[in-house]
């Protein structure tokens, strides 16, 4: 029937809009047409961004508030820190300056007061840590545990890829400090898990769960914990990333708390953090030959109904059929009914199909 | 009862945490404490910047939520486009770069294949009208509503106050083309009206809606129109803008559709946002001596409830009493129980009236 139905003018044009080379012979060619041909995004005019597209905008506003039930959950806060961070910060802790500074955003412009050059945020431990010092008095005040949702940029010499590797991307960064190294490094692997939870029910993807190695982790870190999906390449991609951080960015941005033996004492810091990247290794995780195929939790229209009509009298018969089979499944499901005119039965299955709605009726 | 509780000895800690200026006599220094004091912000390391403490980001999402369920009943789809804008782009329509450019911050590095400066964006009509001419076909396309949610930066050279002028804030800002002017400027005034009702009904801050001079309009609008807010002092405060802008961005980023008669048109084009400066208008018009008043409807904590603890048996009796109640209003508001040991009733009695909790029982 499908066959039949593409028969027409419209399934001829379609072609042309589908997925023309196969998952299984270019992954790299098959996965940027995916992205953009089923609309999840666009290149930008500016090289290495990217534009994120109402249907990869709707995925990512699913895993956003997915996750951050979770971390609510969890007792952790959102709050927003600056864009552009003075360069003196970066500066104070060496190992986190050093694998930052080459991909750094600077701006034209320095701070009027310091005189100091400012940096689009990479990602904000050091702007984070310097609110840490003015908020932190007691061990009463432990655990502070605070989120952001933001925008960051890292200026990749590497090929950028939409979704995988660009130079923005939209991201959640969490920051905690407690009052001991056990509770830090309980909560480091508790947010993974958290991670490998969303990531494998919402996502429906698989991942590992492990430690990364001295030359892969975060810089400034002790440790890294991180979970890596299998790409059908063969290759790990990385999801998620939790960092113990110790107490190196404490004792630098004089991070301090009078404990309980009215001594003063530095916090354990630790930070965890995963991306729009998600989308990426969904699709390619997920996608076929035909286009993209999105989770039912993260989809933003879980099922689409295409009423096959003939232009005559049968129409509205078959027309409130379908809006009534519509009302029926919206209590419990995102419904969409397309009812377009001017575009075939075919096209239309075709079109959704490539758009990754889970369920065609 | 409470001068009684006060009198001791965190009764007189808080006092030094207290609003120390009456709002009648100092309204700008009586802001500036209650932001801080309450914990809905903090300044910045950089000049101009500011952190948006918990408090302040969770009042923040709640106006998110009840705006963007708005503006999806509305057929608005929500995108996320690139932070940095070339510099030709700005350049195209003469009257928006003249109007912007003093206020921009260009970055050091610039786009590697074009050699363009690179500007953070301060609003996004340009970067967004470039997808829209490849994103727009025919006429079955219009109209597009998007919108996105995100950080702006302008380099203001006035005095900077939290939430109310600051260089980055956040907000949201919609975009819109249709097919003709009547429809264009009919949702003008239509998006003008969901920011009305929203600050009114949300925020319970009065408005009056009405038509900026030319002098004041938005640079590159036709016309704008907005909701102004009655400050204490007698000086009115913007609270949100939408601008009819015609077809002069349609053309000079050629965005072009096939119409009905099959010849090239020009959309109409409005764009519509509002931002963070909405909390210091909340804090503003609601604010007292005592400090910050939320108005119900976006309160994070709508009611805590405080027992009164006497340090004895009977304090089981007391706290059972108060997890009963929680337990029966937390099925219609959000509820604290604040069973902190160390603080007194008086001072927590105090600290909740400063972060301007609805009701405390």
């Amino acid at each position: 029937m499908k066959a039949n139905l593409n028969s027409n003018k419209e399934g001829e044009e379609f072609s042309n809009l589908g997925i023309t080379v196969k998952k299984a012979d270019d992954l790299s060619e098959w996965y940027n047409q995916v992205v953009l041909k089923a609309g999840l995004a666009d290149y930008s005019a500016v090289k290495g961004f990217m534009i994120i597209r109402p249907l990869g905008y709707a995925i990512w506003e699913n895993i956003q508030k997915k996750f951050d039930e979770r971390i609510k959950k969890r007792g952790v806060r959102n709050a927003y820190f600056p864009l552009l961070i003075p360069e003196s910060f970066f500066n104070k802790e060496r190992e986190h300056a050093k694998g930052f500074s080459p991909e750094v955003a600077w701006l034209e412009r320095s701070d009027e007061e310091s005189g100091q050059r400012l940096a689009i945020r990479p990602t904000s431990e050091t702007i984070i840590c310097d609110s840490f010092r003015s908020w932190l008095r007691s061990y009463r005040d432990l655990p502070i545990r605070v989120n952001q949702w933001c925008n960051v940029v890292r200026w990749e010499i590497k090929m950028t890829k939409l979704f995988l590797r660009t130079r923005e991307f939209l991201w959640q960064e969490g920051h905690c400090i407690y009052e001991t190294r056990e509770e830090a490094e309980k909560e480091t692997l508790m947010f993974l898990n958290e991670y490998k939870e969303l990531i494998e029910k919402e996502l429906a993807i698989p991942v590992i769960s492990g430690r990364k190695t001295d030359n892969e982790k975060f810089a400034g870190a002790i440790y890294t914990l991180t979970t890596e999906a299998l790409m059908p390449d063969g290759k790990a991609l990385q999801t998620a990333t939790s960092h113990y951080l110790g107490q190196d960015f404490m004792k630098v941005f004089e991070v301090q708390f009078t404990g309980r033996d009215k001594q003063k004492h530095s916090p354990h810091y630790i930070s965890w953090g995963m991306s729009t990247r998600l989308i990426g290794a969904m699709v390619m995780v997920h996608g076929d030959d035909k286009g993209l195929v999105i989770p039912p939790r993260v989809a933003p229209v879980q099922i689409v109904i295409i009423p096959i009509l003939f232009g005559d009298e049968r129409d509205t018969a078959v027309l409130n059929a379908a809006e009534h089979l519509k009302e029926e499944l919206q209590s419990e499901f995102s419904v969409e009914l397309d009812a377009r005119p001017g575009y075939s039965a075919g096209w239309k299955f075709n079109e959704w199909e490539l758009r990754g709605v889970p369920l065609r009726i």
